[in-house]
């Protein structure tokens, strides 16, 4: 609640508009209902198209049903559930038009992907195979979220020449996002070539001395290239969603 | 070195107004001057006045004085020297104008700070004292490359009320950076108030089962707010310099 | 065994009623018997109706069904057992009678809860619907040791407004216990907000830097907050046993 | 600020005594400086003679000396300053009277100690006497915000006896913080003998694979007794803290 | 070999009783046969009906079956096997007479456990009823190497009254070997109140902040009470085979 | 792309044999075509009949066929394939002549093992049978690029004699990999008797402080032996990689 | 207090030889005094002229002086003080006859050494220079004990034939003390060589990688050979100290 | 000793021209004079003017005099002494002649740099000026063991264009040691380049999260590039050491 919203409300009780239970009421909810998860509400509003998600791992497949058909009834055009397993996903086949499923990184859409009207585009650069579910996690959050999305998934380190192909991209990405697993030196190289944020995803993929992801963790919290910051480990959804508000910044 | 540049070098050999061997060694080195660094400066031809920065810490007094002279000759306008001791600080003292140390960051500032040109402002949020040293290296960077800052120095969790009472200031920032040691709620509660990206500082603020910062660390890579990224511990200067990245994005 | 018990017995030796061999058994049983458990044994039989409880994990169905027909034989009005599982429990279903099973933090309870008698209310927060099972076993241990639970479960700290909603129902509680998972933020905003005691619990719900409940352990022992203390990740028994210690201790 | 206080600032604008921006302000600062830290100040109020707690560690000797100068002035009875070095605690000498600095805490004392107004006693044990610098904060901690202090400081687990010589007052305690390094067992026993609720605090005494306190840390928190719990590595402070809590529950 | 056994060899090249060729081959493999596994061989041979042992783990039914039909064929009395499942255990079932197998532990025994010929008796005490598999490979080892073993299983240090009542036994034992998960706390308490070796074995039995036996690892290395050494984590075989040792010494 | 390559494009420019455009492709594209893998690939192509190898873990059934039958259509004359479970292979076998799988390290290897071309010969040696595995992969890589092999797998420091027994082998060697998990003592002890270098492989094998490989891996990396270094626990194949790269140094 | 024992004070009682109160106190104080540090005490003073040992880290040189100059005047023939730094060793010096400080392992001897009347002679092996401190800590505890000790200091395993040059003497000793830092192999290779007790002491020494001795620690907990227990990191007197106890049972 | 020697030995004493006493000496000391150190002694003397080495950390000045004086009078030409401070150096300054101190390695060395005999030529590589002191370690023990050696000090991969500057460099290299602190990513760069071994050394250097080189290691051990091993923590020489053995194979 804003200094003017809050003057009318006592320019009312003032005038007998209103009575003062009913300001008390309101002054007291207002601050709460304004604070936080409502303000951002409203912001989305103003980005018509743009999706809701809901993470779905430790929810039931009649949880993740259940908030859908009610986000679907309140008008949500979009509706991204992360981390949705195959069993799950079967509970709400049939029941959206559109819809799909994407297995690899186990996430499901409901409704029409947004238009992309961000600053620019957002790269999501990553160096095995094995790191691609955590990667297509953060590009489709990206493009829920209405990001134009490049997708750069064969340009590791030990194979440096395939990601010096990709200059150009990288160079004139708005936001990229380095996923890598094993020593994640892929955020290091990527934050010594471009000029623009990078948002380093640890992956867990390895084995032995990475330690489920630690690893690259610390590999890229040290990275010697200034403008990185991190994600927690697989946290593919994290990047795609901060990597969207950067990108929509100029738009506000 | 982009297509433009190189079909004007061969054009020239095409045509005898360049030697081979000159067009040689252009060619040779031109993609790595034009990789990285190089392109980092032109990049930052285009913003004047903006900071060169040398990180001090494992540089001698000497060398640090030998850099700040041959930048200061180049024509760079603003340079930041970020972990220099108050010891090695004596030696710059009185060599340059204009110029000031901050002692409680350690920070030295040679020439003078640019005008803010960025897209909007940016805030660095800390909740104790003992945390304004990270603060003051993450704010004074984002000054030295051109950003308007807002500090909001008294605002840990501990005593909510603080840092609701500037809700305001959160709410209208382009980037905020929190700084907290001990438990480091500070970046999820601030991440959970406000739709703009949030850069996280863990510091080593603490004791005991701190950990020397990595109880925070690991606090702020399981925020449970989106758009929560976090660099290293007591990496003042990386959330600055990201931070700036961000503000300036608008400008590209 | 006390002073007095002990002149007790030695005044009965000397006037002939207790026989050296009657004494000496008693003497070296009791201070063993007095020590501990059994002193625990004594003080709970001064309020009735208050339940034994039985740690479920690492027993066999068989051994569970023993102890509890067991305590049913000796008296014991209500049995709480932690930690069993669907597939155990079946084997106590029809035996007792009232019996119920909550199914999700796994806990049976033999027998009707006893009516509160402490101080005050004790209340149970959680920020997220994962960490419910946690909750759900402090607050049912804390009932079946006969205290008066209020529980807050949707109110984690990236959604502030519906922490500060419950703000009557935090000032006003006896002893507050804290259940987070990933960052464990929620114990220093609690602990920030009032003046009772509260207990962290932190549990292993998250991923990645998460590493099993790490972070919200580490976070929580170092609450920039006074007046919190915490128990061992997923340790919903021991705060909800601790909790009732306290609003009991004004009966003592 | 409460139903009561609000409705009455509203009656005040309805009634014309109050105008528009007048109540504005107060509405929009009243429950922020309702919420947290003043509150607790009238909680405090309420129990007079009861200390005001300043955390020494990094801050300097002139702030030290600026913040109890002011809390004299605004008439704080009794002043607890924490983690004081003997090169800090100089500064004080000679300021304040009464006055008195406990080297090996590195604690001092401004103003008189409350009478203990609590519900019952506090008891401190202690193993080692290498742990008695943690036990003296935590003991004066308590002492200074109004409570009956027990200290029993050679029972550590490796000479039983000694702890078993102590059981009555063990057993007659309102809380028990235990205290201990190395390998933190005495948590564990006391838990064992008594009903009321333990504090365990770990210290950093030790040395190798006691990792700094981690050792004691982990030792406590998953102690085999109940009710049991558990703060930060040499945390004598929040143990007192928390036990004062405890025992003015039944104040409250 | 010792000097003898060389001399022995020499004296024969030169007397002409042993050929360069065979002497070569005599002494080429002879320091090795003699150096450690066949030096223990010899030394067993002095303890007739004193078994050997195989290590289960890692080893598919078929290679178990075949070693021990090897040994039985060898005419070793008794054949201890660790760690051997339940699956695998039935491949060895009706081979062998006598024959038993302890599914607690998953150790087999093949033969006749051997008379007890130490210098007195080992005691296996262990604090609660998940420490019993450990406990019971570290009694069964030792009593296959022809020891006394005394098994007290109720004597944790949460109900310190069952440890005391079993003073006499752990006073007059030579050896003791504490077996306990969680805090481990049993073995600085036993190591205090007896003055003979005592060998702890940490379980992996707890939760959350156990890491898997490392809470208890970490304090039994740092237990206060002298004469405590400890082994790897549920090693109950390595602590039966060193009480072994310690219990066989006086004989040599 | 080298001095004389450019020159010589630059040379056909001037003279009219190249167009610009063609020009301007050919030294945009060259140098990162001639950076990395390929350069590798023509320097494996020297040296005929060695192996291409395909890391199966992470890849489906299918994707390894498809990629084994592309290098058999491209000529390659030995594919091995290490991480390879049983369910996956049989999606191989019958489609390969010659092809056999070794299961025991979960290798496949398609067509004809290459001819030793090394300098020497390549030691493995492993402690316990639990270490084969991890050793195989480590023999069978270095088999399949080129190298002669020799197997010592029953040599762990327990057992002194039957490393000292093949003193001659090791002494012999051009490069030895040792390959041990628990205390990983093998590597130190290999590297303190020769003169080559020891590449170690920590293994995960192993229970309780073994910490899934750690307690190896450090072990092997304070080797106080010069001349050791260290791959990733459980890494035979990098091992074998390395090793082999050394063994045809000479050829270089 | 044994059965005899308290069936004597009742026997008195009864007959009226003791008051009920003289009987009171006597069994209330008996068990305790008997149970733990007193009983050590007669223990030991079976065995005349065996040392007393300080614990001198965290003690100030007055302690130290104190508690040396009552046990003088109580009788300890011979008073062994540990980790004693030069500084506070110079109180010491002039105020005992015979005395001496051992500088390398900071150990003072008021007092004559006792003659040795253990079983058999206890061996300290090291490996490096480096581990000297610990190792001197080690064998002057036992000395003082009443052992016999044969220093072993140059038998690293990098060096495995130092080692093995002293077989006779690793072969011929009750108990092995084997002292390693680094790799802490030292303990691994001497328990496969032997057959007797070893007790295994990981120093500190080393750097990197070695994590202030945990490479030691975990290196020396999973030794592959049976028989070796471990100490806390550099606790040169526990190894001693059990060393003794073993060497000793035979006595008892 | 060989099977020939022993034969030699064997058929003297057969032959009466050795005495069995005498033979028993050469036979039981031999096979140890011959395992390990000595050996290597023989194969250094068969590369004349090679350096022998001294560890200097952990040796008192007067310690690394003598045992540099023993060696120049044994006739060693050149003596490396590694981690010898500035102050122990002064002691040996204008003893030796040629001599010469190297203080950002902290290295000496005495008498004259052996000729270069390897197969080819050893490059350093290192990113960071801090990383200077282990390169220049690393670099020196190279060059004392008879290397040509190249340093490349100024080419960390957030400059990548730098590093490629070198490739040619890089490519004929015999093998590489990259030396890299913060994220390590310098070892998996190169090993992606080059065909030749790289020996990776992580360096301390770094702050937060590096954890004293942690980061470094666990990138370093995980590299994504086939050929690269590792050394422990700052091990500059342990790299130079193994660096040298593989360039010198050849020679074998």
């Amino acid at each position: 609640m804003d200094q003017k919203q809050l003057k009318q409300i006592l320019e009312n009780v003032k005038d007998g508009n209103m009575s003062v239970d009913e300001a008390c009421l309101k002054v007291r909810e207002a601050p709460y209902t304004d604070i936080g998860y409502a303000r951002i509400d409203n912001h989305r509003a103003l980005r018509q198209g743009c999706a809701e998600v809901i993470y779905g791992a430790g929810k039931t497949a009649e949880q993740i049903l259940g908030i859908s058909m009610t986000m679907k009834e309140r008008g949500v055009p979009c509706i991204l559930i992360t981390r949705i397993s195959p069993e799950k996903e079967l509970l709400l086949r049939g029941r959206f038009e559109p819809y799909r499923y994407e297995e690899i990184s186990r996430t499901a859409i409901i409704g029409k992907m947004p238009e992309a009207d961000g600053m620019g585009q957002i790269v999501v650069a990553t160096g095995g195979t094995s790191d691609i579910p955590v990667s297509e996690e953060a590009a489709l959050t990206a493009e829920a979220l209405g990001n134009k999305v490049l997708r750069l998934y064969d340009v590791g380190v030990s194979g440096l020449h395939r990601l010096l192909d990709h200059l150009d991209d990288l160079m004139s990405a708005t936001v990229i996002i380095a996923v890598a697993g094993m020593e994640g030196a892929l955020a290091s190289v990527i934050g010594g070539l471009v000029s623009c944020p990078v948002i380093a995803v640890p992956t867990s993929v390895g084995y032995g001395a990475n330690f489920n992801g630690l690893s690259a963790l610390l590999s890229m919290l040290n990275s010697c290239a200034s403008g990185v910051s991190v994600v927690n480990i697989d946290n593919g959804f994290g990047a795609g969603y901060q990597a969207s508000m950067i990108n929509h910044l100029s738009g506000s």
